[in-house]
């Protein structure tokens, strides 16, 4: 893990520091000062044609340390932010608005794509893990939150990583995601926008039902893709700390 | 509205009387001393084969009273708590036993018989907002709180009667109520419960997706009819305490 940015805290305390592991870019927010032993660590996982550092993403980064006191990571998935895009990424961009502009229906296609992502996304995060705890952070429970392609990528990571203890999925839900759920034990809250575009609401409930967690909770609300409440954002933050602080 | 006991005031604040209004038997909680203008109302529909005085259904009371100030009324459902059975009643209550028994579906008969006491509920409700206006009592905003046979009474009262703001319902769903729940207009958290025995998911999910509210919202729990978590409750209060606040 290279840090390529020196430590830049802002006033309320929050330090950012950008880096990279093995070609891979990411950023780390922390509370000002040493590593604290057992500071609760958030995976933030960015929806697909985002990346690290978009809007929504560094808000609720500096929420987690600003508010709770965790410590937060971000990494650009592959084919995004400043990572190279393959062939295969070009085209599926292209595509996706060729599609969508001919009111096709993408979800299958999309779910293809997504999940060849994640299949590279996956050992992107453990590895990220594993540096933080050889860096002697002094890591505690870890929490994921990501939504749509966060999702995606957050679903095999949760089922293969035991670091994971709690997680925030939505936005996503096709029969290629049963396996994954159904090895997810950790507790979950799952928002579905009811009016998804590119989302069918069936293989969202669908993909809820596979989960194999004892305790999950869905909520769903009208609206596209794009729409979910700023309150329900706010609420699936609450929900990772009351997780994270319980095992801390 | 005949008052049937002397108000009972517990140590923490929180006035209990009885009331009869046309042979409804009602309880009323408000916060001790005199009526506040404009203070929120909450109506609390109890569940089948409840009654107004129900546990969980007094804490609920108790806590609206004691956290908001509101005041919370109960009434017993057609031919439940103190109020005479009818033949019908007394059949149902039979068949509905040896139905679960034999495993057969009820929900079809249930919606039948359940909706048959809401036509007869709802306006029993409307004469109790009434006799409030009248006695003076100040009323602010009114919210409903109530799920199962309590959101088969609601749901037609809140596409009927202006005065309510909010509402929660839940544990139902069923096609004969698609049409109320499409004059429904206010803010609704709907709770329903993935292993349902008693409702079907498809009907449940269906019934939240006719709700003709702008803002609404559905949270699933896995577990049966009565395994509704206890933070989801606390939440549903929350809910309803953010809108009636907002329009107080």
């Amino acid at each position: 893990m290279h840090f390529t940015s020196e430590p830049e805290t802002s006033a309320d305390g929050v330090t950012q520091r950008r880096f990279t592991l093995d070609g891979v870019p990411g950023v780390l927010w922390q509370p000002d000062g040493p590593p604290l032993d057992g500071r609760p660590l958030v995976l933030l996982g960015h929806g697909g044609g985002q990346h690290k550092l978009g809007p929504g993403l560094v808000d609720r980064a500096r929420r987690c340390v600003r508010r709770h006191g965790y410590a937060a990571v971000a990494l650009d998935a592959p084919g995004h932010g400043e990572r190279p895009r393959t062939a295969q990424d070009e085209r599926f961009a292209t595509e996706i608005g060729q599609l969508l502009a001919a009111g096709r229906p993408i979800s299958a296609w999309v779910a293809r794509h997504t999940a060849a992502l994640a299949e590279r996304a996956v050992p992107e995060w453990v590895a990220v893990l594993d540096a933080l705890a050889e860096r002697g952070e002094g890591l505690g429970p870890v929490g994921y939150w990501g939504l749509s392609l966060g999702s995606v990528i957050g679903i095999p990571l949760a089922a293969a990583e035991p670091r994971v203890a709690a997680a925030v999925f939505g936005l996503t839900g096709h029969a290629s995601q049963t396996e994954a759920a159904g090895l997810v034990g950790v507790p979950v809250e799952f928002l579905l926008q009811w009016d998804d575009e590119l989302v069918p609401r069936e293989g969202a409930l669908a993909l809820f039902g596979a989960l194999g967690s004892r305790e999950k909770t869905l909520h769903a609300n009208p609206g596209g893709h794009l729409d979910v409440p700023e309150l329900e954002l706010a609420s699936s933050e609450g929900f990772l700390a009351r997780h994270l602080d319980a095992v801390r």
